[in-house]
């Protein structure tokens, strides 16, 4: 039985890290962009490896499952595949502006220190589904990139960049200078968004749940908007809240 | 420092539990169908319960992060207080469909065989959040009523009834007859949500992620419909499914 030892996979910034489940690695193998240092596989996982990959990328070395539950801990839904990997290289706030350049309509979405890695995921996720061009969050009280990370976003963190900003309304000049409408999903938002008729260029910018968008983020605001929720609990889970307003973007 | 015996916090149904976090306890507190058997709290989260509920509930005994860590599992943001309950009583389809029975607009959700914890809270408290009759799913290959569903709930697994049924098709008959639209989310619908301008009652049928619906459910559903995603990845997460479309039906 082949043993690995364990590593943390919430590493420091910079720090390679396991990333694992088979949209994930999938995704991955085909980023051009991705480092790969080693990959971990079952017989049955890595058949389904495609062979494409096998010139570029390291050799699979053969597990079991329960191997890649001691490296992984017991809640990775690892599916049999595992890749030890370099973080993404950063992508700053002036490329994301610069591709905006020549779109009449474009979506980002404006991160206010979200912390838990399955809502970042998640939203990675509906970013890529709905076809927003990035998530701009804080280098310092957010989400690193992580195999929790990677797994929720089921792929989309290859296809979808991360830009990492120190100062998060300094951001929010860039994108209003690139043309970008800042609107800041607030529960004290006189419009709903619909109501707003977001359109071109929009920053969508989501607090995390419970405290929201911290006041300095909310004042450089173009303008806060609500959803229309109603019933006995109206806080929307942060990522629920990001699909809902891309959804009304493209719909 | 006070020891707990670790507990499994996914028991089998019927079995007790333990639900933690602040808005997790705090709805549970003020519903009057939760059976409390224990409280254990921080002297901090002890000070955070309101003096109302003494009387009705046990006293809440002192405790400290460490040894609800040991009990609850390091991953479980308990903030300080747990409490062992038992499952709330159930609540069966025709129950919903009476309640429904003289409202004009009404929506349900139908899971089929969504077992993740996570995504059965986060949809709940969109279901909350958008007025939401009920939830109903399948008693086998769904997720039991449990301290991380209640938790990702945060606080409307107090308000939004869970249904178990032990077929799901039947279900949807009854919903029919009670006057609901069964609308099946499924990649291949030839209209969108929006398109399909869902009026009235409407019970939204999602099935889990990756195998989507069964194929009996989906034979059963009145109309197929997908929601408009784009880009390289048009998979959603099942609960971002659930909150678009419950926002679409209340937009």
């Amino acid at each position: 039985m082949p043993h690995h030892p364990r590593q943390d996979h919430f590493p420091a910034a910079g720090g390679q890290y396991w990333l694992y489940g088979h949209h994930a690695v999938g995704a991955a193998l085909e980023n051009p962009k991705r480092r790969i240092h080693q990959i971990l596989a079952t017989s049955e996982a890595a058949a389904s490896i495609g062979r494409g990959h096998a010139a570029t990328h390291p050799a699979p070395e053969g597990t079991d499952r329960e191997a890649l539950d001691r490296l992984l801990g017991r809640d990775a839904v690892h599916q049999g595949i595992a890749m030890r990997v370099s973080p993404l290289p950063e992508t700053d706030i002036y490329e994301i502006c610069d591709s905006a350049c020549d779109m009449e309509r474009a979506s980002v979405i404006v991160l206010d220190q979200v912390t838990d890695p399955h809502n970042v995921g998640a939203i990675l996720r509906s970013a890529a589904a709905f076809g927003a061009l990035a998530i701009i969050l804080t280098e310092r009280h957010a989400a690193p990139e992580s195999g929790v990370l990677a797994k929720a976003a089921s792929g989309a963190l290859e296809h979808v960049p991360l830009a990492r900003v120190t100062n998060l309304v300094r951001a929010m000049g860039e994108l209003k200078e690139a043309g970008f409408w800042c609107l800041g999903l607030a529960a004290e938002g006189r419009q709903t968004l619909s109501e707003a008729k977001p359109s071109g260029k929009v920053a969508l910018c989501l607090g995390a749940e419970g405290s929201g968008l911290r006041r300095l983020t909310r004042e450089h605001c173009d303008l806060l908007v609500r959803l229309p929720t109603s019933g006995p609990i109206d806080h929307l889970n942060v990522s629920n809240a990001a699909a809902i307003s891309l959804y009304e973007l493209v719909r």
